[in-house]
């Protein structure tokens, strides 16, 4: 199944709850966009495309649960809701991206509720499954930079289940899999939540890919020591000149593989570029609770003392000058960014 | 009481057990130079000075168990054990630092094998002695690169937990602190063990200097953010060009401090100095058991799929390009490390 996915029966959104892998493989059904809005901020659906597929069907259930008798006044409860949605988590551009294209076709003239609401629902399922085609794409386009016998590093999760399905970084390393490429994936844990452990890895064993994780901390070796040929990853947003907020963590592994001449490779739909921030200084970057460090256990052991503080932002920005190329659904961007991004954003 | 400590009354090595903490302060009691091996290996005691000076004690505990009836074939005895003693761990020059200064002991010439046996005794006081000597000079001379006001990033654990009391990084923070300068420290978690998380984290508690735990990952954002002033770690190995072997994870956070121009300071005692090794390349890498990767569990709950692999490299090196200043208790040495090691290891 796909990692989100619309009931049209139950007529409810349908997802994998993330948390709970890789122990257990269960599904959550959401029947309000605020149980959307909850699933996305505590990352039961994580990853910038999916939570941005996963607004639009939290769209669909606010049109649903609207008693409105008109469409103007459904429109009134889309707005609100589209607010709330939109809260959920500050980072990823794909949340508003997506928000603001299901708000255009709430704009356009109907005339009845059923109308709009039905003209929402295609509209999430159209871009469900546009994720899932651009995702192909973008694979199809990145698999050409990798060679068969590279060893390459992976960042967070990038897979099936951060998008509605496929993925994107790892929907690259799968596709050169499946095009008979022999890879070794070295799986950043990706501290603090641990969707490299949890989740890269669960995918890559469907897969049959071999890996072995590393601890975040052992990037720098493997590269250092001539061990890695390529570092791929993600991104939650891209600015136009480049810059490229990630995961926490994705800046040090930048700098550690551009100090031993590795390339590093964001893999993003262009949903994720934000052309209107100048640069990664203007992304806001999301603070989360700081029991996501804390409530770690070791060796089944409390790993910290009672009593510990911390802080925990859960994205950094790579400069641009670390990126070797944004892989997305129209192709490879390389440097300058600035004007090759600019250059292929006009062409949409 | 001292992180390990010779009980006189019934001749045995008491040391603090690392791996039980923060939950446990529990002690373990050990009368044979194989439990030494064991507690070293296993990191119930871990951090380089420390390793050392239990190595000692593990001779003195050869001498002890030895059946030998005249001195040499004491001597005999002791060189097994020290083969034993220092096949523990790899990487740390201090312990086979303490086991050429033991059996260099047991090299002089004595007129009965109780005297051999007080000999190495006294030899092992001492070097513990001299350990919390000359962390208190380290800690007098590191103090001074610290104002007040500094917000300092420190990886793994070097305190008192990691020697036989003080510490190294931790106890250069520690002595700024006690001169009533206002510190905070970010603490590295330090994965794949957790040593900032679970140990630095508590002796900071003990010492009431704030502090919050960070993942390794967040380092690179904080430093990026103009958040830190310093870097400080320790070390377990430095060669003679001033390349520093240390924890995992430390290369990748110097990369952090570079790219920001945030210093960064290696504390050691000379005792961790190699003059035997050209550079950091000739430096041997522990690599541990993948457990330390994979038995790791978030909000109560396995982090890593059934049946998942790991690869757990346990240090990496710092070229010194990196280094801003390596702390001893000679005072601190500046690049060019190659000329200003050489002088001042000659002087020993």
């Amino acid at each position: 199944m796909r990692t989100l996915e619309w009931d049209s029966t139950a007529k409810r959104l349908k997802m994998i709850d993330q948390r709970v892998l890789p122990s257990k493989l269960e599904l959550i059904s959401l029947d309000t966009y605020q149980s959307v809005y909850q699933s996305i901020k505590d990352m039961a659906v994580r990853g910038a495309p999916a939570i941005g597929v996963a607004a639009a069907f939290g769209i669909v259930l606010a049109a649903q649960q609207s008693q409105a008798g008109d469409v103007d006044m459904l429109r009134a409860d889309l707005n609100q809701a589209a607010e709330v949605l939109g809260a959920s988590r500050p980072t990823a551009v794909n949340l508003p991206w997506a928000l603001k294209r299901m708000l255009g076709v709430a704009g356009h003239t109907y005339s009845s509720t059923a109308d709009l609401r039905a003209a929402l629902l295609d509209e999430a399922q159209r871009m469900a499954d546009e994720d899932v085609a651009l995702n192909r794409s973008m694979a199809a386009y990145g698999a050409e930079l990798i060679n068969d016998g590279d060893t390459i590093i992976h960042h967070c999760n990038t897979g099936a289940l951060a998008t509605v399905d496929w993925g994107t970084a790892l929907g690259v390393i799968r596709m050169a899999h499946e095009q008979g490429k022999h890879i070794h994936v070295l799986v950043d844990e990706t501290r603090p939540r641990l969707q490299g452990a949890r989740l890269t890895a669960w995918e890559l064993s469907q897969y049959g890919i071999p890996y072995d994780i590393i601890s975040d901390n052992a990037a720098g070796y493997f590269l250092h020591t001539g061990q890695v040929n390529k570092v791929f990853y993600g991104g939650d947003r891209v600015a136009r000149n480049g810059d490229v907020a990630n995961k926490i963590g994705s800046y040090m592994l930048a700098l550690a593989a551009n100090a031993n001449n590795v390339p590093v490779y964001s893999v993003v739909p262009t949903s994720t570029i934000d052309m209107e921030l100048a640069s990664g200084d203007e992304i806001p970057i999301e603070e989360r609770d700081q029991d996501e460090v804390l409530n770690i256990q070791f060796q089944n052991q409390p790993a910290t003392p009672k009593g510990a503080s911390a802080r925990n932002p859960a994205f950094d920005v790579t400069p641009h000058e670390l990126i070797s190329g944004i892989v997305t659904e129209k192709g490879v961007i390389y440097p300058p960014f600035e004007i090759h991004l600019a250059k292929i954003m006009q062409e949409s």
